[in-house]
């Protein structure tokens, strides 16, 4: 129940860190189009650890096996099956964290709901590697929307207090779009990247880790898509999004910072462009109104927490003694995991707006 | 499809801000309890209008008529269903607005969505008023907790640029959710209620209007309650929370402070107390970890834009004429929805957590 | 939970035989059609008791109160609802039938269901009553289909051992579907009209009830709807008719006779016709192959039990003693429900076919 | 989202005939049982063809290869998921069937739905081959229920006009259950197997094939389970019935002899027995009233269509000349596929059951 989400398109997401495959089925897409697996490597390259410092330096060979759903990779309407094998799993003791649960993780609260017998290894399905397979069907729905004219970009919107530039919430424009995709630290203002790659290497240094901020846009939505109260774009966003591990807030357009403005200053104002077609001068809300689209941009930033694990002795307590404890974690891990999550936030909400639009 | 939501408890709101009646029918509630009306009617009085000065002084009498599910106001395990008459609903002329959507309204996705046949007046089904039956079902699913230790409570955390003290996210006492409960301002600090009054006041004055935050907390929810990813607790509750009018950005613990965190900073560190129970020493998580509790209370706020109604001129577009054009908004309008939002938010976090533990 | 069904096209259906009112909420529909009350209230006649001597004498002033939804009984595309009030529901005595759960009626699981605690009266929420808004919606629906061209129909395909004609499955046509409509005992060939009324006579002398089948088709339905495995047609139809109260059974196209044929027998020949297009000769298949339609008419039939109501003394148990017991039921019961059960199950499948459209 | 069901426990399946492989997600299921592997591959068996004269002497190895949601076979929680290999997949050439639409099959309507496609190579995702997985997912289900006291068997209840006895409604015992369980013919009346036998080598030998019913039972449901209306018991297990290829029809308890009763007849009446457990003396409604069960087995019955592939000449349409055609269906087909569907029937009635009562 839990890792299915989607009404028309709908996603079901399984495997474990150190399990035999981690996978995806993605039910209800249309027919016809031809997978461009170039882009779908490229997209889930772009997730893969190994491939810059900030990241963990493990090698994972992410090859999407496809199992059903296509016929020569063109889409056949029947559940689109993809899975990819773990490698490399030879898992080593994970006896101390099964004891001693990891603060900032899952450990603790699934060793209650699962009465202990969850997979630990690896973090088990909490792991941040279930977004691989996530970002498989992201890049097969953001092939599905392009035909539609539809993008959905994301960069790094922070890290720790380093900011980047927020989008033109007005016009994101393709030459944009097409930078970030292919950046190996996307950004619109680069000139950030030295120093939020400091902020990341000096929280490394000190065996601690860092979080940040993902801004994400959708262009190409047209008006009057989403419906109202429950089922508005906010919530459908949000629910899709606070499934990916480690996000902890979102808003929409100026979102918190709405809260300090006035109405005539949060108010975007309606106007018809030379064209005749309707615009808003500027974008404080996002693109949606009511849980509808107004035809601009939909725009939203995430919170993504600092990585749980670190490398500094933490205290914790010890399930089998029922006494406080010390746990030192093991092994090497991203001391920041927002470059990754910028193509997981893009590939959640791909999924998202092709379930809405079918 | 749209104003519908839950698995166990499933909630179906309807209703318009000048049809015959607003209502909603709640389907999955257990059996035996005796709804305390008095205690419905005071949680529909603190959303009501009329009550404050920072709200509008119209007047609505939020009477709700049970038309079934209850013998004798016990509880059958049929749907309850409740309905709120609307009095005083002669429409004044909505022809301008009909014709000129109001910025920061829904007005505009909504006559696309619905080619112009939805209903206009009063903000029809989009109008803050659908929160009325929401409190009735909420203040009946918080009876319904309390029975099983749970307090749902929330209170104002900002408005405009002036703060409240946030909860203890550790422990939010008895006494503080019964204060909070029955006060006519709902602050920690209520210090604070002076210049945030003030604020409203001068908004309003300025023919003008002013957003805000609110915080609220569940206390008593064991740990291990929740699901991973999509169904977890987080996506729960915000895709319920983004369901009321004029939210725009939800974070859960320190949320978005998280992102310039480092992870020794923000991992909440497990620890038994005296009598063998787990705590964390802070709760920056917001009692949530992988989508599940961890025993501690769950703390989220919400991010409320400024009313949309303003008096003031704006500009916006002519569906009619197709070229822009003023609009000028009669009629009395909140200058600030926040103080009468708590409510709301603390009612669609019970019926969510209701609907998690059935 | 329980009272609610569909996708796109949602309905929550509330109320009890003896509460204040019975009533729907329809979500999802589309927007600006005038709905034409003449065809619903004809629609509601139809189900509504007194009109027949198969059925109760009782009178029920079945008029629906629209709440919501309409502007000028324009669709705005905001939940419908309406609800029709119960008159006349001064409680006898039902003490007896709380203490002895009627043999055939859903008394004794509801009680084990619901700690005693459920509406016992008329029924309650278990009622036939309930299927009143059923029809409402239904009536709704079925305008809603015949804008695309639609149309759902059914007849009285058997009381007690007297059967009528079947649809000829290839070409149910307007003439049949207009006379069945308007008829006050809906049969293929009317000539069984008298044979059937003396079933229920005599059963009725006998202080007995009996039961009944009832055929259903549905044209103009193209060829492609619907989706394979647990969305097929077959599937959502059936979900849709077991939640009206009695059905035992139903079966598509020729259904259980199909066990006994061969495949070179029951295999539909695809031909084109004249004008090119796709044709069966036969339509043993219900028009459903895969759970998909292949665009001939819609056909299946339902078994309605007997009314278990009954006059004459029936043994059960007495929850209060612990002893076993004798029951005999007071008051006026229809002795046959098939004629009544006709529109709604129209109701029903209109329903759920404008929610596989939408 | 065709091919998902399931509320608490949900599952997917995935795969066409001839494609990489086939398999299923199911997610929900409780933790801390090892899955009994022999009892899973015992249960395959049983579906598998080439076991058989019935069936079609093509042999696949269907063993599931167990991706995900277990260590060391026992449930952690997570997502279980299962894929079975496809092997000698080599596929002949369809082209024929891919113009000439086969009778009875899906290939028309999906042709339609999926514009042409769709992979029709062996069925596709329509082939009986994908209830492989169900039966997987289903021999966990039966352990888990196991646990509760739930088991669940089903028998061949007819192939053409040779009838087998029905199950005892009041009373199926362990011996039957086993006893079918390890049959290669399950009849509750042994002495019918070489009739029917002999009705499925005349339909062969004459190129044709022959439909039948199956009979379903489960014992160990305590009453009060399920919910009314829509969401009745009835209607659940008929929409996951209907899910699998070729059914055409189902009846609970008398079904649709109930149509031909009194209601003096059909009413099961209500009687304590020595030790205060309440029980009905009949079990015409087969356990279930208004939706909920009443504590008796719960007993059904399912129409199978004869098997549509068959190797007479049919007339058909050609979707490329657009002209009349005739087509010989090559390969090898089941001439009766109600012996394989037996497991099947029990694998999806558990899964079913196990939602239920999650």
């Amino acid at each position: 129940m839990s890792s299915t989400i989607g009404e028309k398109i709908k996603i079901s997401v399984f495997g474990e860190s150190h399990g035999k495959a981690i996978g995806v089925v993605v039910d209800g897409l249309p027919t016809g189009m031809k997978i461009n697996m170039d882009k779908v490597l490229h997209e889930m390259k772009r997730r893969a650890p190994g491939n810059d410092k900030t990241a963990t330096p493990r090698k994972e060979a992410d090859f999407p096996e496809i199992l059903s759903g296509v016929v020569d990779n063109v889409l056949t309407g029947a559940p689109l099956c993809a899975i990819i094998h773990n490698n490399n799993t030879k898992s080593k003791d994970y006896s101390d964290i099964k004891r001693c649960p990891r603060p900032g993780h899952s450990d603790y609260p699934a060793y209650v709901k699962y009465n202990g017998f969850n997979d630990i290894a690896g973090g088990g399905h909490f792991s941040g590697r279930i977004t691989a397979p996530i970002v498989f069907a992201g890049a097969v729905c953001k092939q599905l929307l392009e035909e539609k004219g539809i993008k959905v970009t994301a960069h790094i919107n922070s890290i720790g207090n380093v900011y980047d530039e927020e989008f033109n919430p007005c016009n994101i424009d393709d030459e944009t779009i097409d930078r970030l995709l292919n950046s190996s630290f996307p950004l619109i203002d680069e000139s950030k990247e030295e120093s939020m790659r400091k902020v990341v290497a000096d929280a490394s240094a000190d065996k601690d880790s860092v979080g940040g901020t993902i801004e994400c846009g959708v262009v190409g939505v047209k008006a009057g898509i989403g419906e109202p109260m429950f089922d508005g774009i906010e919530g459908r966003i949000a629910k899709a999004v606070f499934g990916i591990p480690a996000m902890k807030g979102i808003e929409f357009g100026k979102g918190f910072d709405l809260a300090e403005m006035r109405g005539s200053e949060s108010n975007d104002n309606f106007r018809y462009d030379e064209n005749g077609n309707v615009y808003t001068k500027t974008n404080n809300c996002g693109g949606i109104l009511g849980g509808i689209t107004n035809g601009m941009p939909i725009v939203f930033k995430v919170a993504v927490k600092p990585t749980p694990s670190i490398a500094q002795k933490q205290e914790t307590i010890n399930l089998e003694t029922k006494e406080n404890d010390i746990l030192e974690i093991k092994g090497r891990h991203d001391p920041c995991i927002v470059l990754r999550a910028v193509p997981v936030i893009e590939a959640i909400t791909a999924i998202t707006i092709l379930d809405l639009l079918s």
